[in-house]
């Protein structure tokens, strides 16, 4: 089954945004960071799809917590959290930026945005690097202050998406770059927006700043978004996999480390920058990593959804598990994530994936993203 | 709304038992620790009051994980962590430990295991500790190593649990008192078992080690328990309130704490144990509380689940919100849990609770539990 009923609470947060996506007839919810995800709406998966590629979503990512580090020691907390070299970032600039343990398995993969030199959001994925932030700061005595701001990003992505934000907010955001920041006014208030998304389909994610706000943000943007024929929306599951775009807790864990996830670029381990792990990836760097992330094309048409994770074998020997996947509608298979054990990991080598509708079908390995 | 539809990814880790939860007919979810919590059964909720009060049910608690702390600083981390003096804690013996951070807000409530001098489990509610203890110990360098093991805790609770877990494992069991543990033998390994639960109707709670036997451990009881009116179930929202059992992330989270949630018992001010957060809660406790956790005794029959908390008023003043409530068929009245503002607690003080139906309904406060 893919999906069951969602028990409500308090504990399972609501967003700013909630009593609008439950408005416009949201169907089904996931849980981040203790926080509703809208996941599903009247359309199917695949008509979402072909609607993000050819016009523009509006999607509720509030569950994208900010992490804020703020003080003397948060550029050194930060660095100290990451293998990527952070002197590199600008104000105003986004990073991808991997988190990893002593034993270099990955804690999160949030987005840093440099607000100030001394001021940084970390926007996280599905764990509460607020606890191990605060955590280490507490531990090692650092004068940083680590808290989670009233700040709840609303995407809007696809290709109509800048004129859709230009026409709203003006012809300015037309000059922020891919992975920066800017600010538009809204209501009286600045609002932090960036050129980001879990998309490959491009657009804007604006860090709401007050929860108050919502409705009105959301209102503002549906209704100036009816002449760019928008709708609502969420991460897509196809255009995900087919972009080649993780989801932590689900393609990587704590088990992983950041070598085998194919982020080696997101890490310096020549040692000129120091932080947690550093010696476990330089040792897993000199062994040589044991398995890694791979696309699987695969065949048997459409299945159903993975909800626990599909095995992966080479005649009787289990090499991966396809931990998401989906029928692309483009290239008329399937396309899924795993990671490949050595060995097996080779571009178009044969796999067979074990869907949980008991067929056996025959797969190949892809690069990611998958190539058009 | 009450349920939704949750959409299932490997993210939201199924557990040891979820094949066989849904064998029985489960029919809702929540979202604990990153891992499904069975919530709703072929019955109702008031079926499953009456039942978990007669007889003994089967609990997928699962979600319940465990941090495990191990190595020769683990003690003294414990007791960094939480304002309990944890000297007192024997082996064998579990310990309702608030977690704090420096302001004293609430990081977690687990109960804690004490299963050697070295050796600690916290058994968790919904907040990644792991990160938290694996922060604090990396930042002070202490020698300790932080991890989850593969420990899936099964309750069994209600009146005829202990004559079902004896009838099972040996009549051993019936001498471990109320918040200690011991051991029983299963399928040639030896499985924790602890007289605890988080329901008052008595019982155990059997911390598989091991998920691979998860599904035999369950049929196990579930065959033995026929002759005991076995049900599965859950914690029961009815039960629960009635009993005044808190849950982290509902009734409080880290803007709160310990003292103001009623757990001033657990909580260590003299000076005599330090840990983080104690100056903060001598000045919290020297201040007074602003707010205290209360009871809420309200009319006007059952109404819808409470998924966003419900204002409570007293005049035009708002005092406090309920963020759990149950109609109880025994009180024939509503009982509901709320942070009560000070000058406003006053055992049997009229309030009005203000329902998401639009109803306002005359309420007076309680203690907790709720007095039968």
């Amino acid at each position: 089954m893919s999906t069951s009923g969602l028990n409500m609470s308090r504990r399972i947060r609501r967003t700013p945004y909630t009593d609008r996506v439950e408005q416009v007839g949201v169907r089904g919810f996931s849980v981040v960071n203790h926080m509703l995800l809208p996941k599903a709406f009247q359309s199917t998966v695949e008509e979402d799809y072909w609607h993000l590629r050819e016009h523009v979503q509006m999607w509720d990512v509030s569950c994208q917590r900010q992490v804020e580090l703020k003080g003397p020691d948060a550029a050194r907390l930060v660095q100290w959290m990451t293998p990527r070299d952070i002197s590199k970032c600008e104000v105003g600039q986004c990073f991808y930026v991997p988190l990893v343990d002593e034993m270099g398995g990955m804690i999160n993969d949030p987005v840093l945005l440099k607000l100030a030199d001394d001021h940084f959001w970390l926007s996280i994925a599905d764990s509460d690097v607020l606890l191990w932030a605060k955590g280490l700061a507490l531990g090692a005595g650092m004068n940083v202050t680590v808290d989670e701001p009233d700040v709840s990003p609303l995407a809007v992505q696809g290709p109509k998406a800048e004129d859709l934000v230009a026409s709203i907010f003006g012809e300015h955001v037309r000059e922020i770059a891919f992975f920066r920041f800017g600010f538009v006014e809204f209501g009286g208030t600045q609002q932090l927006i960036a050129r980001s998304g879990y998309s490959k389909q491009g657009g804007f994610e604006i860090y709401l700043k007050g929860g108050a706000l919502g409705g009105a943000l959301w209102d503002l943007i549906w209704e100036a978004g009816q002449a760019f024929n928008i709708a609502p929306g969420c991460p897509n599951l196809i255009e995900r996999v087919e972009g080649g775009l993780l989801s932590y807790g689900n393609e990587f864990t704590r088990e992983n480390n950041p070598l085998e996830c194919g982020l080696a670029g997101y890490c310096n381990t020549d040692g000129s920058v120091d932080y947690i792990g550093l010696q476990a990836l330089q040792k897993i760097k000199a062994d040589g990593v044991q398995r890694k992330m791979r696309g699987v094309l695969f065949d048997g048409g459409p299945g159903p959804a993975v909800s626990k994770p599909w095995p992966i074998t080479v005649g009787e020997k289990r090499v991966g598990q396809i931990t998401t996947g989906a029928y692309s509608p483009r290239f008329k298979q399937n396309v899924g994530l795993s990671m490949i054990d050595k060995g097996h990991w080779e571009l178009g080598a044969d796999v067979v994936v074990h869907s949980s509708d008991g067929l056996k079908r025959q797969g190949k390995i892809s690069t990611l993203p998958f190539p058009d």
